[in-house]
């Protein structure tokens, strides 16, 4: 394997430009695996993956496999995680693994080395990052990042129903803690203009949370990951109003939607096609 | 693999009574597995880990498989990390996964799936969970430990600089974050008294941030994990100072500390024994 050759950041914006939006979750849910007629075990994970990634790349901006489902099957599990992120880069497709690491020291330098490093065997393109022990406590990550070319989405804003109690909360300044990690990603991107290598997970459905953060994402100058599209409740709409004048920075993921075509990989192709003109037109 | 006889906290309870409060991480760092002359890769990991959960077996209540140094060898390292889980079972001591995991929905079940359900290749006693998407987002974890027999430990407060940040800012009832998680965790607690098998992560260095933080620990009703003990520079003094009279419930985890005495079994023994010793008397 060889080192990126281009930041992430540089990486994401052109497949962007040019497939659209539209990340692909990469999520083998048990009832997905049966409807697919594939088994729920290592090998199962594995063909899921790869049809995935095969109907994803040329038309579609970067897939996201979700590792709690494979982890789910232990090694075997992680062993087809690993041949899923292979597949992607063979095909010349981002891969984004979402994994929502957070530690501190030589154990968060741990995670890095496991996604991040160069020759890892789950080395992405970019992982997710949560932040419950601090924006600065990630560092470990950021720096991997920074020197493999690889880049992170720090988990910002969600719109899960308890997400405000932690999100919302507010610091002795009285800024809340989304925008405390927003800020911050936004001074690492700084280095690296117009779009640096660290991004923000920011929900598709957080309707006026980003307003009640007080956090301007016109500030991020970094790539910004919305989950959330299709089968959680968003629509085109709904992601305009969200993310106003940034909407055209939003890599948005959508799993079950897409996937709910499969395993044909003509219907899958129709699917990511779809949801991209859905999202731009 | 058959279920656990018994809940997790009453189990926890019964080995710290035995054994103390000593809880051995197993952090396989790379500096410490070339002094204890074992290769960097997944059968280091598993001579390794074996190595350390039979001086702890009969000697210390706990082990702490570290997931992140594992990880780092990807599914090779999780197989290792399976072993482990594996050695420690049939060693009959009890198994903390420090894994730190967090999502929503049906990728928390996944992740529950994967570490506390009955038969999974990386089940363990308990794991540690993250709660930066709130507590409530940590239910299909708590629901499949409590139907098991297994725990989990939310992280609430910790020790490095960053954690105040996310853990000391305050919700619109003017509760800190950390309080917010301590107090949920009681909560679920009040079912199986005097123990539950939700337990919290609380730094051994946080200095006066409990009460800072507004938490009091006699209303847990649950364990506590305590890292930092030995070489992240907490004492026996500050354990006290900062536990206070819950300081007799706190699983006590040090990982350099006493691993720098091995690969010998006698020598690690006498590690894990002494600081016992230091810290019960």
């Amino acid at each position: 394997m060889t080192a990126p050759t281009e930041r992430f950041g540089a990486r994401l914006s052109a497949a962007m430009s040019r497939f659209g939006p539209v990340c692909v979750g990469i999520d083998p849910h048990p009832a997905l695996l049966a409807s697919w007629g594939l088994s729920d075990d290592g090998d199962g994970l594995a063909q899921f993956g790869r049809i995935a990634v095969e109907a994803a790349a040329g038309h579609a901006a970067a897939v996201k496999p979700q590792s709690a489902l494979f982890e789910r099957h232990g090694s075997a599990g992680v062993a087809a995680l690993a041949e899923v992120l292979r597949a992607a880069r063979e095909a010349g497709i981002l891969a984004i693994l979402d994994v929502k690491r957070g530690d501190i020291g030589s154990t968060m330098t741990a995670y890095a080395q496991a996604y991040l490093a160069d020759g890892a065997e789950l080395a992405a393109d970019a992982i997710t990052l949560s932040p419950y022990l601090g924006f600065a406590s990630l560092a470990p990550a950021l720096d991997l990042a920074e020197a493999t070319g690889r880049g992170v989405f720090v988990l910002a804003l969600t719109s899960n129903p308890s997400g405000p109690e932690v999100q919302q909360a507010r610091g002795p300044d009285g800024q809340s803690v989304a925008k405390a990690i927003a800020e911050a990603a936004g001074r690492c991107n700084r280095r690296h203009p117009p779009v640096g290598d660290v991004g923000l997970v920011v929900g598709a459905t957080v309707g006026d949370g980003l307003a009640r953060a007080g956090i301007d994402l016109t500030r991020l100058g970094g790539p910004i990951l919305a989950p959330g599209f299709g089968a959680q409740g968003a629509g085109q709409g709904e992601i305009r109003r969200v993310f106003g004048p940034e909407f055209t920075t939003v890599l948005i993921a959508s799993s079950r939607a897409i996937l709910a075509a499969g395993p044909d990989g003509a219907h899958l192709r129709d699917a990511i096609v779809g949801m991209r003109d859905q999202l731009v037109l």
